[in-house]
């Protein structure tokens, strides 16, 4: 078995974590790192992730959250903020962000740029957000691997009041709203009823179908 | 660099693909069995994955996805379905299988069974199947990165009329709805517009926010 593979049986969503034993920065520089490397829709990133290690902050966010104190019993909380429309502006920026790195443009590059503010400006902010949402879902998928590489424990959580989240975080003036959230810490084996249990997933052929 | 930065640096939405150079079958059930050990909400992994090698199901999607050429010069089309809505039926299945492979079940979970069954089914179908498409979303992520890993290209497409895709693979009898496709293959760098070109992520400055 590679290394992934391991990492992905490693892994696993810790109900209980060690408040005494807090993530070293470069661990989560790493991870956060890895998230900003993963791949968008257009290559738009059409999010932003906040680190929460404010113990005030993540206190007030737990009520919100079916009270999981992993919130506070990690060192870091990343919350997984989507933009909450997309905008002329924000396509804008991002296509002239790439022509500026990229030192100039070609006509297919601000062709694509017109077909994207000739439909996703238009279309309603609900389809916009959700569109946004999942690729805030690949940096998801990104960030788990990258924290059991670095043997660090994380628990995606969608068990909380988003608009609650956006409020105490001051999300909405940033057009954003949280979609997940991810404490960051190592796991407490003796008080969580998850961490000796099996990692149960759909056999392959219930999961896979091949269309040879 | 670990290597996990170095895989995300590497990959880049392949823009030509080799259609002489078939993906071997142990790369793609590494990729696939990737997928399926990602994390999703509750476990309940509410999608499944078509591995289509089929040329002429694959020249058929093709007028359907913009005439994307990787769909058919790769040698595997992956096409991620996501559950058309949450029923009482697909989640005990999962909290059976759970059950099963555990041996046995506790209070807390059939708790939690319980409140999935009075929540998910009862919300509108397309609130549920947007939820799903997200958890295939952390799929994608892990896909991703297993193909980066293997030296495998890969390009992640969201341009196709779902539709069009559902009723070639036969999806909507299943209860599903494709939500993103990718092709495997390898990389033709001289019809490759895009190869050689920066990849450009916003800054972290842009992108990522610490609340202290």
């Amino acid at each position: 078995m590679t290394e992934l593979l391991k990492d992905l049986q490693w892994r696993y969503a810790a109900k209980k974590m060690d408040a005494t034993k807090p993530v070293s920065q470069e661990k989560v520089d790493y991870i956060l790192e890895s998230i900003r490397l993963s791949a968008s829709s257009s290559g738009l990133q059409p999010y932003e992730v906040f680190v929460v290690t404010n113990p005030e902050v993540r206190k007030q966010i737990v009520p919100h959250a079916w009270n999981q104190a992993q919130i506070t019993d990690g060192s870091h909380l990343l919350v997984f903020a989507a933009w909450d429309n997309y905008t002329a502006e924000r396509i804008n920026t991002m296509f002239d962000l790439v022509n500026e790195k990229r030192g100039g443009t070609n006509e297919g590059w601000e062709n694509y740029r017109q077909m994207l503010l000739n439909t996703y400006p238009q279309r309603d902010a609900q389809t916009n957000f959700e569109h946004a949402a999942r690729q805030a879902y690949i940096g998801l998928g990104t960030a788990l691997i990258a924290a059991a590489e670095q043997k660090v424990d994380s628990t995606p959580m969608e068990g909380f009041v988003p608009d609650e989240v956006d409020a105490i975080l001051g999300l909405k003036e940033r057009g954003l709203k949280s979609v997940i959230l991810l404490p960051l810490g190592y796991r407490e084996a003796e008080g969580d009823w998850l961490v000796n249990l099996e990692k149960v997933r759909r056999s392959t052929e219930d999961f896979i179908t091949t269309v040879e």
